[in-house]
């Protein structure tokens, strides 16, 4: 396989004119997961998201040590505004790499391309798979993984797997975050959009991702989508695979009425997503267990938060835990 | 939605250089199921394949009436050697059309790319598919569907819903086979190749495939991959969600030994695949029922067959046929 790409830490987090916070949560996301990562935010005129970092022209950033532009902001259609080209332009001119989240690619960019050429400067792409990939061998390989799944899209996978991370270092458990989306992929530096990815590859891409490692290292690996989501599961499906987990942790938002961008469709009963998700992984890993319950319990109170999670622990016979509440640790405690 | 390009008949066939009958599978899959449709074939020096057509140029195919060539060969790696080039273009000049199955995109090939622009012709890649989709919406849609699934890949998926395809007309049921991969695509003269969809998109793409129709017309959908084949079974998934089909009819080859490409893997049992891929149904089409199996008994004896099929039959409760050596029809009188 050929080397992985790469994006280069520290970085710039450009928010460009931003409407508001939500369309600037990528770049929150990486400031959240690798503070130490961040050097300066850079906003443009109208910008309405802000972060608590310096303010810093690209000049500025690379005479701070910066070595990338992250471009963590979403506008309408994922295109890019040609307001925004100058800027990029500037970075790769004073020696920036730019890695961007947006659907169009920073090459097909004509100014972007020439420039980043000019410089010999990368760039990258998060949402466009950087190579091709075999299909799926089914092949066990040596090494510990640990895959999180949901109920629905967007319950808190990432955040869960990143929980996990910081628990495992915590424990001096060799461990590496694998990320499979785009927030993801600036947290870790690198990865693997596997919704982008050819559909015949999406379990040949996550053993990419994933390979073969120490025995007792353990890949934490972002999961994607929900088996019961009738726009993603395929894709969640292939992710299983091609991960061969050895344990699942079940993340789930008790509050949401419905799936994700779907108001006619109900979620699953927790039990019957944790015994499907595990029902899917037997093909590739027979002794896969479930490791325990995320449950994102930021819209209830403290009380209401804790009795649910206990109530789910013991309906369920799991470690049960929210990431941010409460942290990770009983599931490390059973897994570990 | 866009237009669908359509592969337009009749069709001269391309068999290259084919090493052997199995590099022209595509070639004679598409005169088996279609010999209505197939005017002439076209051999190359060196050619081993051989369909009982009458040879023909590309002058004497389109001075016949042939509308397109149908590269109808595989070779190693995909890739269009330049010996087949003259004969493409040749083909553009004389007016038909060109279709490919193979990896490599005609339009990536300069020659083949003006004479087409030239000619105004149309390049039709089957493996390609040939517009953008959205995501899945889970939404139902009139019209019954039916979905071909299997224990593997390779089992007799498209040849089975071919099968159920002439015995629906036999019968002057309203109906149309819906293809999902190469060979299908020739023989429908359009389709979608499922497994080369980005694989956020899968279910959207069959949705779009088999759209909404009227409520007693049937759409007889072409099956990929396997729920148990490690390497594809995502795409299998995403496939049977945006089917939502209102019923399964579940391939199996009985002498095979393990999943294709996979030495290591056995086959699921039957039972266990029949309810597997209800369960994935359901979540899109609660009422789905398994309509029958289908069995490839072509390396069995007659009486070995026939007591396979009774035992087979009884021991899961559904009409159980060999498309081939006993026709569909019990899965026609239980489902119509």
């Amino acid at each position: 396989m050929s080397a992985r790409p790469q994006i280069e830490p520290p970085y710039l987090l450009f928010l460009g004119d931003a409407k508001d916070a939500l369309a600037a949560k990528t770049a929150r996301g990486v400031f959240v997961f690798r503070p130490e990562w961040c050097l300066g935010q850079l906003r443009l005129p109208g910008c309405n998201a802000r972060l608590d970092l310096p303010e810093m022209t690209v000049e500025e950033a690379a005479g701070g040590g910066a070595k990338s532009l992250i471009v963590g902001v979403a506008n309408a259609g994922g295109v890019l505004p040609d307001s925004w080209i100058d800027t990029l332009v500037a970075a790769l001119d004073a020696g920036l790499d730019v890695a961007s989240g947006l659907h169009v690619r920073l090459s097909d960019l004509p100014p972007v391309r020439e420039a980043a050429e000019a410089k010999g400067r990368l760039l990258f792409d998060a949402r466009h798979p950087p190579q091709d990939f075999a299909v799926g061998s089914g092949t066990r390989r040596p090494g510990k993984r640990l895959l999180t799944v949901g109920t629905d899209a967007s319950v808190g996978k990432m955040y869960a797997t990143l929980a996990l991370e910081a628990e495992w270092r915590r424990r001096d458990v060799a461990c590496t975050f694998r990320a499979t989306g785009q927030t993801g992929i600036f947290v870790a530096g690198e990865g693997v959009s596997v919704d982008a990815v050819v559909a015949d590859f999406i379990s040949g891409a996550t053993e990419w991702l994933a390979p073969a490692n120490d025995p007792e290292h353990w890949d934490l690996i972002e999961g994607q989508g929900s088996l019961f989501h009738p726009s993603y599961a395929g894709v969640t499906l292939g992710l299983i695979h091609g991960a061969q987990p050895d344990a699942i942790v079940v993340c789930h938002e008790p509050t949401r009425t419905h799936m994700r961008g779907l108001p006619a469709w109900p979620l699953p009963e927790l039990g019957a997503c944790i015994e499907a998700n595990l029902q899917a992984a037997r093909l590739t890993n027979p002794d896969v267990v479930c490791a325990g319950l995320c449950i994102n319990t930021e819209a209830l109170g403290e009380a209401e938060a804790q009795a649910l999670l206990a109530e789910l622990g013991k309906a369920h016979g799991l470690p049960c835990v929210d990431p941010i509440r409460t942290g990770v640790g009983p599931i490390a405690d059973r897994l570990l």
